[in-house]
């Protein structure tokens, strides 16, 4: 799309929402200002976008961000439970957020228990990003290198047929700033929901080399290789033995701890059967596209890891705060939990990642448009201004926020 | 039904299906015979209705038994992997099968992880059943006191997302006999599923005495106590401290633990939120209806882990069969899934459980119907006469049988 016909686009409607790929959004911003739109989005809000703030509100238009799931279900929850709390003279203790886009439990059904919507590449790095936490006044870091193996066992307490694990999301110290708690919460962690042994089979996956993006001397030439043969390299099996030791699960998952990718017998098992799900042991020629390993896994992924028709995906949300009162009243657990599924309307799936993005920036328009959000400039849905009658609305539309106290 | 009118319905159809209660069965089996009617059940052929044999096919009918999900499609199933494998001059080293009703993993949204879709009463009897089986040559039992406890960790290999435990079901080793492999088979084992936790929480209910049948003396006289109170009792708390011990989750578990009701502070506190989510704790009168504390366990279990209108059940069955073969031929792993939800149709909730025990016998009725099944007398599904067509109808129909081999 061009400057030209953003701007006819954007002069023909009322309010722009937008849910491009990220690195648009600061043109459609500095449109919007210009043509004096509203505009929502289901982005982070970052630097550039935060120093538009003046300029939107001299336009007199608000630009709504981070309007989405998560961001955006998660930080409207997260600041109703927190204020709420404050009412009442808390003060919050411990901060917890869990979120995770899966698959459904019946369409988990592969070794890795996971599905890509998207393409496998980022969502791969992703697993490889460092994360800061809080917790108990300590701050911990987790290393790009130890993210997959950081992960641990969750199960969400009104849930518990759910097979959970739990990875650390990046900073969330971030997360005490924006929602004012930085100075009273002693645990603040963000983590990020797989099913139970994901964390364990991408750390193998990941030290067995199948992820580095570098470009690998035998995928270079003309001439490609099987899957099998690349397997067999990057396994360092001698060719003379690689059928032999390849073509089933046992041979894979000895290499693979002998040479010390990881420790336990089960996470080897699991990880030679996530490598012959993908087909990374077939005698098929690899493509010429793939220049890395990372290419191959990702292709393979891709290709086995993708949603069939008519499979669910789930969108999984769990936030848990605790809450401190003066004068010895007994501390308080609250707890909060979206899960929605995807659904099939008119025989096509409507996935609950799209509907748990797209509707609460749909809600952001609607209160724009009726004028229930009157504050100008670059916005977060951190204010109740905002996330009181979005949250109204998103329940009354059937997204329950399964809210509770112990 | 009486006789006159149970005859008249059977002499105006073609052939019965019956899914009456499986004490009715032997009065419906003799009209069948008298006037010459087919009869589809998916209860068990029991010694009575077995000595109806020659009755039967003198009469030149058949009445096919066992005709449900399980009994029934696990009888198919079970016969379909162990005569192919015959068939390829396999031996059955090991037999495994595990079913389970439960609600989806969304529904199971209580610290039990399961729900009633009839009385708990045989429910919670039948977890007290003994059960035996065979595990590498060695044969075991559990009596009914140590059922609960001996649940086991276990995870589907193609469905990892399922937080799921078995519990093993009555007398595997009549499956021995039926399947013709008690002979070959060192290991023969057949259980029930559960969501993890389940047995260890239902196991310290026991424990507790919430199972216990005898009428309780202070349910007996006129005066109703409390929910509360009786919990008071069976957890001997001294009733000065009743509110401040048994009003929270802390208080409940700390006692289950001093008692010894199980060992494991994990256990205690599931047990504890279980008690409270049943309303165990509260103060409102135990009905009149309640004589003993299985009475009042039965009767809040009925009133708070029932299905809404919109919650789907699921049904999970799987089979898992090791074949050895001649000659030095590698041993194989068979394997069949099969995993059913409630669906919505015409805005009524069908059940994954009716529909996976009432279509097998509504496809062995159009079976008979068209001749396609010859054998006279009281029969199981375990011949290919019956579970070739039949498992081809249930898969034509969607039911997919998930038959994979490692």
């Amino acid at each position: 799309m061009n400057r030209e016909s953003l701007h006819k686009y954007i002069s023909e409607v009322e309010i722009v929402i937008s849910l491009l790929p990220a690195s648009f959004h600061i043109h459609v911003a500095n449109a919007c200002i210009e043509l004096k739109k509203h505009l929502v989005t289901a982005s982070y809000v970052d630097d550039s976008m935060s120093k538009l703030n003046e300029k939107a509100k001299s336009a007199g238009i608000t630009i709504l961000g981070e309007m989405g799931l998560d961001p955006g279900i998660d930080h409207m929850l997260a600041m109703k439970m927190i204020n709420e709390a404050r009412a009442r003279k808390g003060k919050i203790k411990s901060f917890t957020s869990f979120c995770g886009g899966l698959p459904s439990p019946a369409a988990a059904n592969n070794p890795l228990a996971y599905k890509f919507s998207w393409s496998p590449a980022g969502a791969i790095r992703a697993g490889r990003n460092p994360a800061t936490y809080k917790s108990q006044g300590e701050i911990l870091n987790v290393d790009g290198d130890n993210l997959y193996d950081s992960a641990v066992r969750f199960r969400v307490p009104d849930l518990p047929a759910f097979a959970l694990e739990l990875l650390p999301n990046r900073n969330s110290l971030v997360y005490g700033d924006l929602y004012g708690i930085a100075n009273e919460a002693s645990t603040i962690f963000r983590g990020t929901f797989r099913y139970e042994g994901f964390g364990k089979i991408m750390g193998t996956l990941a030290r067995i080399g199948l992820f580095s993006a570098e470009a690998h001397p035998i995928l270079k030439n003309g001439k490609r290789p099987t899957f099998r043969m690349f397997l067999c390299e990057i396994l360092k099996v001698d060719s003379k033995n690689m059928d032999e030791t390849l073509k089933e699960e046992k041979g894979i998952s000895e290499r693979i701890l002998s040479l010390g990718f990881c420790k336990e017998q089960e996470t080897a098992t699991s990880a030679a059967k996530t490598i012959i799900f993908l087909g990374l042991n077939e005698q098929s020629d690899i493509p010429e596209s793939c220049q890395s390993a990372f290419d191959v896994s990702c292709l393979r992924m891709e290709e086995r890891l993708a949603y069939s028709n008519t499979e669910e995906d789930m969108v999984l949300l769990h936030h848990e705060v605790e809450v401190e009162f003066p004068d010895g009243k007994a501390t308080e657990k609250h707890r909060a939990t979206l899960l929605e599924f995807g659904k099939t309307k008119n025989g096509k799936m409507i996935s609950a990642m799209a509907r748990t993005v797209g509707i609460p920036a749909a809600v952001a328009a609607l209160l724009l448009l009726v004028n229930k959000i009157k504050t100008r400039g670059v916005l977060r849905p951190l204010e109740p201004e905002v996330y009181v009658p979005a949250l109204d609305i998103l329940q009354a539309y059937g997204i329950d926020l399964g809210e509770k106290t112990d």
